[in-house]
């Protein structure tokens, strides 16, 4: 790729290009998680706002309709931007940065439109009160700024970074989860990118602080506040916490099984065009409205307590102790959590010192639905993140879990909710080192350390045994061509031939032009071997690998001869010096645009200099598992296969990243036994 | 390698192995830590209150005596420790960490006689009062616990989480400094190991608190606690933090200058032998007890602060403001300084809201007798450390700036030393993201990063421009083959077979026993290309690599015959399953133990169940740029390559680590230009 050498002014050029863009993507990601934050804090405050005040003037009915009605709009909003401009920017996003990162090329997912559906959708989604997080669209985000993969990197760290205010804790996302390779230079580049948006956040909530920020209060950024509790925990803890984590490590695989399911029923409903996922999402949005507000019916009102200092009952748009439906001097405590913002909520199961705040039924009720509303809202046609629901649900069934074992354990409640947040994310993303990190960043205390190593270690592996990351679910649910790390294990009883499919195309070394012209037109293939055949050289040999782009540009500059005859260094005078460069999203020659005429189909063509001479290969014989690896570490996009014994083709085949997929080779070979 | 395909029992056993190692080093690093931070506190505190006291009584020689005399005879304990058991065990141990996880095998540097002398080792010298750290020592002593290669890696990061306490900085470290590979998995394993360390070294801490550990007091494990300061900075702080990074960057960079020059000094005197080893440390050491004790009379007496509850003047073995040789009510700023531990000086360097403190020429007296002592302490023969000797020296440069410009700077001095420190690690060790990443752990403060970061990357930049980090330099100066991460502008122009050397051994398919044992005997190679000769094929073709260890276990159990044919599958039942994993350190089979008899020689044997049929190949006419980016990625160890027309030998050369050295690759090609 790096055959034409470059001046060191240029270098110097794109070295200090890289960091402003790091720069860039720092600063952009921490404005819009900024905007993000206060716009949702404006939004649902407001409706929040309208309709507790309807209540206290008990005007049921109106206040229901104020807050589905919101919520519908926003709903509609939302998903009318996102099937209408860019479909694309729907749902999380990770796993399609994730996929990107492996080397899978699907251009539109980072197309200016997404980001801006994103940022939009991701706000009016938030705000109608879906079960939805922010921080999915917000990495998505991050990486739609640019347009370069290690780029990419930096802004999916940023926006994790962005997500919880942890800067090291995006890094280490970035490391563990979003990419598929890592290079020493790529961290201190990617610290810079969120340590940048740290700062940025830091000084926002200075600014908010003083109330300039409209509804934005005290909320908004997460920021979960459990120092006050003290840490000091027993053999009994120990033991309730090893429950805790063991059935969340079921729950959590239940719930990667249940979203994997919808997902297929919804990409059937989603097919049926536009309106139809508008139509969907308002469904769900009425769905969630009735759930809030009509189970809050169901429980009962609590005395405010009597020695505390915070206002009860609440009538703001934020904060504990709703009042909902209850008399003066009384609280709802479902409503607390339902009629919030899922920040809020959070907040409020893990505020600490109030272990009686919720009543067990309530924390079962809000439990229940939060887990079946985050599992059918996840897929339906606006930017939706995982993160929050996940949060959301396991915080509620950590402190449900607290409740229950109040007798024999004294963690507070709030411990056992944030400890509950942390299983739950390991049983479905299984991030683990990331996860202890945010939390670490978070809490601010080493001491819960070791509580929530061992309850991601546990949910981590009981989840492990029956299926996969929420994340990896998607990517293969998407179809993307995703290398796995590792190899599967059939791969050792195959070689690369093995595994090679299709008829190989390959030029001569001064190639017709018609024939190129052909095979560019009836394959889809991106690389193509060239061969030097006699008279050219004395037996035919590889030459090495041409790129289609490559091609569509040296076809485009019609450098075509009469002849079979070298082409010359004058070739290159042709050509701009970023000619051959990569082309951005989309922006490349299509085989349409080419415009040869008949009597040129005839004339030759030399390849030789746009011939990468250098091109990956590995002998047929070659272990595919050893293949696999290679492939992987190397970031590769084709590699060529050659022939052992002598007297046959220079090269019998070409390896691409669909050829290692686990679909094709026991396509195949039907009886290998995948991996579980 | 995995060529015997292993029991699942086995890989879950394996598994369970490797965690229980994780925890393991995690557990003995974290109690390593905790004995060397009390062991050093209780043999300096001794030696430090036996002098006070003297001086106290104005037996000024005999006060000197004693504190001369401690230093030397723990100086020389360190010393014959080191030079007479275990050599390998003196300088940093970082360089050697380093090098072993890029892949050079240096069997005796994780030896357990090195760990015993790093551990004790280390504690005589920082107790010695040496300018030196623990911090390496600490990383090698992580490494020497195992000897793999990926629980080495936890080793280190366990290593730098003791001597910091800083998990997450370990891990960080480990990444970016230490390992030349990482993996998805290695994360949450080396995660796993620094967190157990922080919480032990947690545990220990409060145990200490309550006094049960001697003269360890508040001082041993670092910590600085600057968040008493304010940080609030305005242009004119800015400007002079650039200001003290560009300087620093240049002193960072003569540092590593100096360093390198006395190493090559020193590795010449040091070969003379162990008695003259000892005799440089003892020499060594009679110099830093002079200019300790002698320096400290040059400062003026300042009066105690009277508005402050510290005791001033201090006669106890730490803290500030030491009595010395002034009358009572007044301090000696130098004495507290110098007649302190390592840490100590630190602690009050960094220690905030007590600006005029330190007189500005004490802090220029004490910043040159640190860095130069700093200097010609390291490369002698005992454990020595980098870290505080440049944490040390930055830090009063650091206070030093801090005074010089407190006119228009409003930050605290404290956190100047802080800012120093920071610079300096930059300038000489060139790490960021792991540094930065210690220092948010250790001082909790985000409003700090922005500085720390800028700081860092003027100081690494400015360095960068004169010379390598320390580490690089050293692990150079070992002559280690190291492999860089980026390949060598001049290697573009070169092709694999052009660094090609040495006569090439090639082994039949089935060989002649006298031939091996030949080729065993005569040559140093790990690895040789088996080729299948006719009529064992049709045509000459290469079946793989045997390694020299596997075919030592073949030679040793004789599973020779008298003519040329295959020896079946019974030949495995010769062997016990693990014969041929990988031996522990200088465990393996040589090549003296061989036993074989005269009329064995001319018999045959056949490799074919021992040959790896899979191994890493290149063509010939490959750019030697690709095949080493391919060597390193896969972490290789040696690779075949092939010709690339057909009707020659299968395989035209092998390339090994040393092939790919730019020492090698220029003594070929004296006219390339190396890269500077």
């Amino acid at each position: 790729q790096d055959w034409r050498s470059r001046k060191k002014v240029q270098i110097f050029q794109y070295v200090i290009l890289k960091w402003a863009f790091a720069l860039l993507i720092g600063l952009l990601t921490g404005l819009f998680g900024i905007f993000n934050n206060i716009a949702v804090e404006n939004l649902s405050g407001f409706k929040l706002l309208m309709t507790t005040n309807l209540m206290t003037q008990h005007k049921y009915f109106k206040a229901f309709a104020v807050f589905a009605g919101c919520n519908v709009v926003f709903a509609a909003a939302a998903a009318t931007l996102c099937a209408f401009i860019s479909p694309a920017a729907a749902g999380s996003g990770i796993p399609k940065v994730k996929a990107y990162l492996n080397g899978v090329d699907a251009y539109s997912i980072l197309a200016p439109g997404t980001l801006f559906v994103k940022i939009f959708g991701s706000v009016l989604g938030v705000s109608a009160g879906f079960v939805v997080g922010k921080e999915g669209p917000m990495v998505h985000t991050g990486a739609c700024i640019v347009d370069r993969r290690d780029l990419i990197t930096c802004g999916a760290a940023a926006g994790v970074a962005a997500a919880f205010r942890a800067p090291v804790g995006g890094v280490l996302f970035a490391l563990e989860e979003a990419a598929s390779w890592w290079r020493s230079t790529l961290l201190w580049r990617t610290f810079f990118t969120t340590a940048v948006v740290a700062i940025v956040l830091r000084a926002f909530i200075q600014i908010c602080s003083t109330g300039r920020c409209g509804l934005f209060g005290e909320g908004g950024l997460i920021m979960y506040d459990v120092s006050a509790a003290a840490v000091m925990y027993s053999g009994a803890d120990i033991l309730a916490v090893i429950l805790l984590g063991t059935i969340r490590g079921i729950f959590g695989s239940l719930y990667n099984y249940l979203v994997d399911k919808v997902l297929r029923v919804y990409s059937i409903l989603n097919r049926k065009g536009a309106a139809f996922k508008v139509l969907l999402v308002i469904i769900i949005s009425l769905l969630t409205s009735c759930c809030a507000y009509g189970l809050s019916w169901f429980a009962t009102c609590i005395p405010c307590p009597t020695h505390e200092s915070i206002s009860c009952p609440n009538t703001d748009e934020s904060g504990n102790n709703k009042s909902f439906q209850c008399p003066p001097g009384y609280y709802n405590d479902l409503a607390s959590l339902f009629l919030n913002t899922n920040d809020d909520a959070i907040r409020n199961l893990m505020s600490t010192s109030t272990v009686k705040e919720f009543h067990i039924h309530t924390l079962i009720i809000f439990f229940a639905a939060v887990f079946c509303l985050g599992i059918i809202t996840y897929g339906i046609a606006f930017p939706t993140g995982l993160f929050i629901p996940v949060i959301l649900a396991g915080a509620c069934y950590g402190r449900l879990v607290g409740r229950l074992f109040e007798t024999i354990s004294k963690l507070d409640a709030g411990l056992f909710a944030l400890l509950g947040a942390a299983s739950f994310l390991g049983g479905t993303m299984r991030m683990t080192v990331s996860l202890c990190d945010i939390l670490l960043e978070l809490t601010n205390d080493l001491l819960l350390l070791p509580l929530v190593m061992l309850v991601l270690l546990i949910s981590k592996s009981v989840a492990d045994i029956f299926n996969k990351g929420v994340y990896d679910q998607i990517v293969k649910l998407n179809g993307f061509p995703y290398l796995e790390a590792h190899a599967e294990p059939y791969m050792r009883q195959l070689v690369a031939l093995d595994v090679v499919s299709g008829p190989l195309i390959t030029f001569s070394g001064i190639e017709k032009v018609g024939n190129i012209l052909h095979a560019l037109r009836t394959t889809g293939h991106n690389g193509f071997p060239v061969i030097d055949d006699p008279p050219l050289s004395d037996a035919p040999e590889l030459c090495g690998i041409v790129l289609r782009s490559h091609l569509l540009v040296l076809l485009k500059g019609k450098a075509f001869s009469k002849d079979r005859i070298f082409a010359g260094e004058e070739i290159f005078h042709r050509f701009a010096v970023f000619d051959f460069a990569k082309a951005g999203s989309g922006k490349g020659i299509k085989v349409e645009d080419l415009d040869i005429e008949e009597e040129e189909m005839d004339m030759y063509i030399d390849l030789h200099p746009i011939t990468n001479t250098s091109p990956y290969m590995v002998v047929e014989t070659m272990s595919l598992a050893k293949v696999a690896l290679l492939f992987r570490q190397l970031g590769l996009r084709h590699m060529c296969v050659i022939p052992k014994s002598q007297g046959r083709p220079p090269v019998v085949g070409i390896l691409t990243r669909h050829d290692f997929m686990p679909v094709h080779i026991l396509g195949l070979y039907p009886h290998m036994k995948p991996h579980k």
